[in-house]
């Protein structure tokens, strides 16, 4: 695949440290004509499945050949190794914790290798940042043109988790989780169109949705539809049934936050989960 | 005019999300030698106002044919419309809802076209993210060098409004407002120059400032000429008068926020303010 | 030195306000071709030690050549100088209120000129905001290769400061601070491998190390040796002592800041420190 000379940030460094300043100087010391995108720096520290969330909502909007540097790394400097995955036409630099577990789960085409090429490394390689001293260096070279098999061989054995998964519950609702609360307050769900294609559809049927201490009966089609103040569903940006409300913040409005439970009930069915737990 | 291949963003995305990354992978897979610059992603969350200034504050810096996405959105998918501004010689791709006022308001030509050339767009066009689906591949295309007719048809009546002037007040005082507080704790008040043109020339009378509970009567040309713990006034690289405070935050020293009422008096003279309300 | 085209920018504007973005436009409109590189806008206000230390840890792991424009400026306007130093392959340009000192007391060479020339500058230079008007114009002139002794003569009384350092104490003990505290609540101490050599080599002897009201005797290689809970030492990525939990804060386990006195006891040698106080 040609490169197209980019690489992607998405990191738990936080914005206020020089820790991605530094990383930014490793990466263009090696290859100045990098053009590099923070894709964010404030994953929550140390929390690969929220790691995992914004690499995979991202990735897939760069151009083929984009190298995409993923370090929430709480591991740096154990056993844990250093891995470069081609997945489709995009590159993947992280250590192997499973931070690329959401972005393998979406892929036809899965190729893993341990980075074991030290040559490529800063030297000395800290054994506290391996952002700047493995990771940076290898993602420049890849972004370069290098032939990822020069850094390592294929592993089949890489870390990967599943993301949590909706499940059809004994009083017959579908029980998923809030993923993450956005910047707007909104509430995203674990819960997709394949999970509940009925309600994604062009005519949902009447539901309930129970999320903290209220109920939610509404499907709006963009923000601006709801009254406000009032709660409602909405299918978001990253495909997942959202609770949000207008020009405010649903999370605030029920009091909820990352991983509460949300329950959903479809009117005349059972939950339409059979392919979960 | 010539297209430097610069983007610039301000939006209200936030930094922690992917939303920002999202955006410019968008932009990048249209146009990979685009040249982004992030202006902020921390406008205040729906607010139209604060994009409106963090943009019109700042875009005449960048050179001649740089496109500005400018991404407030809250009435994403409704039927608000999308527009391209050219302004001078800038670029502006937003949603039609006034955030761009303040760029109008200071320029000598405005021409502003409905975005309708669909076939510009990312598919499908989600109805809750079109910076991603609509802005940035539209942006990717005018910073190419695409000419903006082929956009859409010019109208004439998109939305704007005036920022809130400050008022000549039955105490013969020039009654303003903050407009925002920054980082440093400058309170920046919507006072400017052509308001009160003696207080901003080379020797400003005697005057009084009443904000919060305080009194201000001084002047300062640089905020390192304040004596420790004193407030004064000075006229900010914005243009407009600010309260500030030497190494400290004048918003705490005053108590006060943003809207909050600042009144003037100079002495010797009524309000000065007659081409206002 | 050939030139990279590469700015990077450390300031204390924040990410909310639109300054980062002005300096940036006013970058561009002198050197399109300019790569900008955000370290951090998040040094604490005012703060020039914290400014002198994000610049000082991650300069050198960009490509020589590089232009470093370093604004936390509080002084902006008074009669402080603006600078332009060449430390090794490096160009900085910077007010001259130290806050490049922790950058000449690690180079081989440092030669350092007021900018005077005028003519660089964006004309009206504003009294608030030289980041914009002054040093963004030369920086971006640097970067294009324009020669430093362009922009002024050589000055040799530039300010610089002394970072704190630790001193041997009555009690025996190695007396150090906390630096800073980093974004995962790391405590980064002022205590240097030439400070304590033994304890920063192969096989550290027994110590103690007393801060806030707890006492550590553990030093861990990395972070993930840690035992839950558990507070140990760490020679960080920035060569310094760190005090630090595996995947917790530290920082929140001591309830201790920045300033606070970290005591180091190594077992059987009075205190290492001979070259300091």
């Amino acid at each position: 695949v040609a490169r197209p000379h980019i690489v992607t940030l998405t990191t738990d460094f936080g914005l206020v440290d020089h820790y991605a300043g530094a990383i930014k100087g490793a990466l263009l010391s090696v290859f100045p004509e990098a053009r590099i995108a923070d894709i964010t720096h404030a994953v929550q520290a140390f929390d690969v499945l929220d790691g995992a969330l914004a690499i995979a909502e991202s990735y897939s909007y760069f151009p083929s050949g984009s190298v995409h540097m993923v370090v929430v790394d709480p591991g740096v400097g154990s056993e844990r190794r250093p891995i470069l995955a081609t997945v489709g036409e995009h590159y993947f630099v992280a250590p192997d914790n499973g931070v690329l577990s959401l972005v393998y789960a979406q892929a036809d085409s899965v190729m893993v290798r341990e980075i074991t090429s030290s040559h490529y490394f800063r030297q000395p390689v800290s054994s506290t940042f391996h952002g700047r001293d493995v990771f940076a260096p290898v993602a420049a070279n890849l972004a370069k043109g290098v032939d990822p098999a020069k850094f390592g061989d294929e592993i089949t054995d890489y870390v990967r988790f599943a993301a949590p998964q909706p499940k059809a519950a004994a009083d017959h609702s579908l029980r998923g989780i809030v993923l993450k609360i956005d910047r707007y307050g909104n509430l995203i769900t674990n819960i997709r169109a394949s999970d509940a294609p009925q309600l994604f559809g062009e005519n949902p049927p009447p539901f309930r949705i129970v999320a903290g201490k209220e109920t939610i009966t509404e499907m709006c089609n963009h923000y601006a539809q709801g009254a406000p103040g009032e709660l409602f569903a909405i299918v978001g940006s990253m495909g997942y049934l959202e609770i949000s409300t207008n020009r405010g913040t649903a999370a605030k409005l029920l009091g909820i936050g990352k991983g509460a439970v949300v329950s959903l009930w479809l009117e005349g069915a059972a939950a339409a989960s059979s392919h979960h737990g």
